[in-house]
């Protein structure tokens, strides 16, 4: 258990990869984010951190919406597609099948879960800005359910990691344990 | 692609499991997150939320400073039961090896990846706060390198998800490719 201090660049950790939407210049335009996180129970707030220099970042200003789009491992050459090409130079309205809730955020068909949200707050970093949004809808396709109940394992998330130059897609792996279960065993 | 709302108590999505450390009566205390993320490059930022309920919202206050630890698989048991008791009920102060960096905060000796924040500032939303830290140091095991670098397959990390009543750990699956080159495989 030795341990040394890491060059804080890059953070080795499990991410969660997803697609965010917007409206630009009235056409939809996406981008992948790894800073991502539920933020409050009730209501459902959320925050996704967006480097400053990204174009979405005018279109969450322009129209305070935004979506959060969950892709499968399916989608993951299109998904990196993404995240290799900016809104700037082509246009990535076309890519998925879009679908509108409640809001004008565009929703991905393709994608297991989409949330639709209202900016409440823009907090100010040095090179991001952490959105703070309050989630009016989310949207799941039934295929990924099994017996009414989202199937995690049926959804197959993606996860990134960023390990110094080198980033990484991994599927979920095996089942560890059940929560608030296992440290029942641990007490004994 | 049939799609229908889904009851936003819990989101299935793919989090990170982390033990959030803090000093309360000048004991470490030590609690499970799942919302939590990195914000920004440089300087390092990360936020937690927290349950306003939490003992550990108080050693924040108090001391301004936390820690973030990531456990491995081989944890399990032992951080699920942290999540399943309160400091408030038990002394955790002795679950786990303890060492200390440049601030007066615990970080895991068992932990893969720690790192000592000081709080930035807090958000405060309906039932949880944000807690906006920079990271002033990250420590690795050098056992979870490879070559001098972090290896995520040997670090294990745990990922959580909680689908309505079920919360389930799970470990890190197979890679699914390379970040910045499966896109253009896809532009082709």
């Amino acid at each position: 258990m030795y341990k040394t201090k890491l060059d804080q660049k890059f953070s080795p950790y499990q991410m969660p990869c997803v697609i965010i939407g917007t409206i630009i210049n009235e056409k939809p335009n996406f981008m992948i984010c790894t800073w991502v996180s539920r933020v409050n129970r009730n209501p459902p707030l959320w925050i996704a951190s967006i480097n400053k220099k990204h174009l979405t970042m005018i279109g969450i200003k322009e129209t305070n919406l935004f979506s959060i789009n969950f892709p499968s491992a399916d989608l993951i050459k299109k998904v990196d597609y993404i995240g290799i090409t900016s809104g700037r130079d082509i246009d990535k309205s076309s890519l998925f099948e879009i679908f509108y809730g409640d809001l004008n955020v565009p929703l991905i068909k393709e994608c297991t879960l989409s949330i639709e949200l209202k900016v409440k707050k823009l907090i100010e970093l040095s090179d991001h800005y952490i959105i703070l949004g309050r989630a009016i809808n989310s949207y799941i396709g039934e295929e990924y359910k099994t017996n009414g109940v989202p199937d995690m394992k049926k959804m197959k998330p993606v996860i990134y990691t960023g390990v110094e130059k080198k980033s990484t897609y991994w599927l979920l792996g095996e089942k560890l344990g059940d929560a608030f279960k296992l440290g029942k065993e641990f007490k004994k």
